[in-house]
């Protein structure tokens, strides 16, 4: 699959996956809702409950900025099985103007942000490698 | 959610994801079939088509053990909104007898594999922690 290939069904999709990797070198694996523009991924912490407020994403972030983020699509057909990965550097961004444009493409995308967007912070990936592979 | 919800909803999954972690400490995540017995879970190198043939996982599982596996389900109704996850430690099994219970199960879930057995090594993970979290 080429990489605009890639791009474009990782910015169709509805839910990815984010993995993160500890100081201790344990990766950390998250569902996540987001918004492609281009080669940046844009995923915000909302309101959604979460297990703890000290997010292991965010802390894996500060001290590792290489994330992936795959996106794939499951059949029992397996001829209709395809993923696509974004690997690229993760930054947090907390101050409300950076996060501005971010968060208007997240509620883009998810009428549950027009109603209640996500305070944040937003991770902003940069992807450097699009990967892809399709059964087909 | 508690450990024993998560590994019940782990292993009634048609899919979930791999993150394992490189050398250098990047993540690296696929979409896995697999098989859980117990806090055991199961998944094989099969004859997908592959990008490579020196795959990533298995060279970054034979430097740092420990991996994460992660299912969720997405739905446009966020109360419906749930995810399970399963971290541990990795071994890589390519003996053909400690193949064949991992390969049994795995072809007792998906019958592609009935008519055609993954070939291997199997990827046999230890968990030591489930997590999970439900929007209901």
């Amino acid at each position: 699959m080429t990489a605009e290939e890639a791009r474009r069904r990782l910015a169709a999709a509805r839910v990815a996956r984010l993995a993160t990797v500890s100081a201790g070198g344990r990766p950390h694996l998250v569902p996540i809702t987001f918004a492609a523009d281009g080669d940046l991924v844009y995923t915000a912490v909302d309101a959604k409950p979460k297990t703890t407020t000290r997010l292991q994403r965010l802390t894996n972030i500060r001290g590792n900025h290489r994330v992936a983020v795959l996106a794939d699509q499951y059949d029992e057909d397996w001829s209709a099985l395809w993923w696509v990965r974004a690997d690229g550097e993760a930054a947090i961004l907390d101050d409300p103007a950076a996060m501005a444009e971010p968060v208007r493409l997240l509620a883009g995308r998810y009428p549950q942000y027009r109603d209640s967007p996500p305070g944040g912070p937003v991770i902003a990936i940069r992807v450097d490698r699009w990967t892809g592979w399709s059964a087909r």
